[in-house]
């Protein structure tokens, strides 16, 4: 079931003056001529300037090639399709019959462009400075586990850090399922942690991807919690 | 001579209210470690940004492989070195010692660095739309000769066809000077016209890119003389 457009951009937090270039934003290109590929081509290099610009700020010590690549870790499509199941983008995906029954709204590389065509229909729609409110805020917590050895550390590893800093039990994370065929299977990962009452899932391409998605959408529960 | 900066702001037409961060954009790193990198690279997601954007709204039609191809002989070094040539970006460039002797100022990677990093100055100095403004003047006849094929007409062509459909004359290209040793020459380029009283002159690491330098010249030539 695609879900309506609308329904996503409310839970966003943004009215669309032109609500069907939100529409086009999640339209893959599966579905014909008119797709998010232009709107993908936009919101790309505007998502490469917000992301410079924040880590320029940041960084007030870093050289060139440290910025360079931590932009690049920022950027790259696997931060992307994090991002993009963080907000349950698949759900609202609009693709051709074939990459529907072939799961494209689970693939990488789909729900990455989808995040940079939406980026891209959001500065249309409303500017610069709407746009980058919600890069920020899509990024923040990337942003902020950055440290100028340009290594981020992954989610499990924040997680793990974050509850023996407060002498919790560590995460158990549970094998759901496993779909698909040897060459292309899905995993689904359930999250658990003593302080939350409800498991976290994740999805992903390999175990340890699917976990790794698992502990980070617990990651963003914990801190919903404590900012509630 | 290195000339002081605040002769090229006058010229470029912006007071710097942080006059050190242009010194700092026209300051090479064989210089030290204060030199223009960092804002080489905010001003280059700057420049991608505009020229992105410009793109979209320019070729409503245009597919996203077009517009990408098109950004990126907007943005490629020798175009952008063509654009410190027009500036004289290299009359005003701190190289170290060893860049001064070699003519680092000549040099299309380090003329081409400069572009992207004075952005990024006048971004950081006067926000995004003073910087848009800035961009879009210096690319503007260059987006103007775009079209969707992706081809750009150079500049010694446009010069032809524009005196072409005058009845004029062609022009004339004068081989004033070569210099430096086989591997590495310079040559100098005078371009004459029956329409304009001053030829105007190219510098290039090969007999025709001088050629274009000098047409590209003297296109920028009559165009000021059109809007005088």
């Amino acid at each position: 079931m695609i879900k309506p457009v609308s329904e996503l951009a409310r839970r966003l937090g943004h009215t669309f003056s032109n609500e069907s270039l939100f529409e086009l934003a999640l339209t893959h290109r599966s579905c014909g001529n008119r797709n998010n590929e232009r709107l993908e081509f936009l919101g790309d290099s505007i998502l490469n300037f917000v992301i410079a610009d924040d880590l320029y700020q940041r960084f007030p010590g870093a050289r060139e090639g440290q910025l360079s690549r931590l932009r690049a870790m920022m950027v790259k499509g696997e931060t992307l399709a994090e991002v993009a199941r963080e907000l349950n983008f698949g759900d609202y995906l609009r693709l051709g019959s074939g990459e529907m029954k072939s799961g494209g709204f689970r693939r990488d590389s789909i729900l990455a462009d989808s995040v940079e065509a939406v980026i891209g229909a959001i500065y249309l729609d409303a500017g610069l400075d709407t746009a980058r409110g919600f890069i920020l805020r899509w990024f923040e917590a990337r942003l902020n586990s950055l440290d100028l050895e340009g290594s981020v550390k992954d989610s499990k590893t924040r997680l793990q850090e974050f509850l023996q800093s407060r002498r919790l039990d560590l995460p158990e994370y549970e094998l759901v399922s496993v779909e698909g065929e040897a060459h292309s299977q899905t995993f689904h990962i359930r999250c658990h942690i003593s302080l939350q009452p409800s498991p976290t899932e994740g999805v992903g391409s390999s175990r340890r991807q699917a976990e790794q998605e698992a502990a980070r959408a617990m990651l963003v529960a914990i801190k919903q919690e404590a900012s509630a």
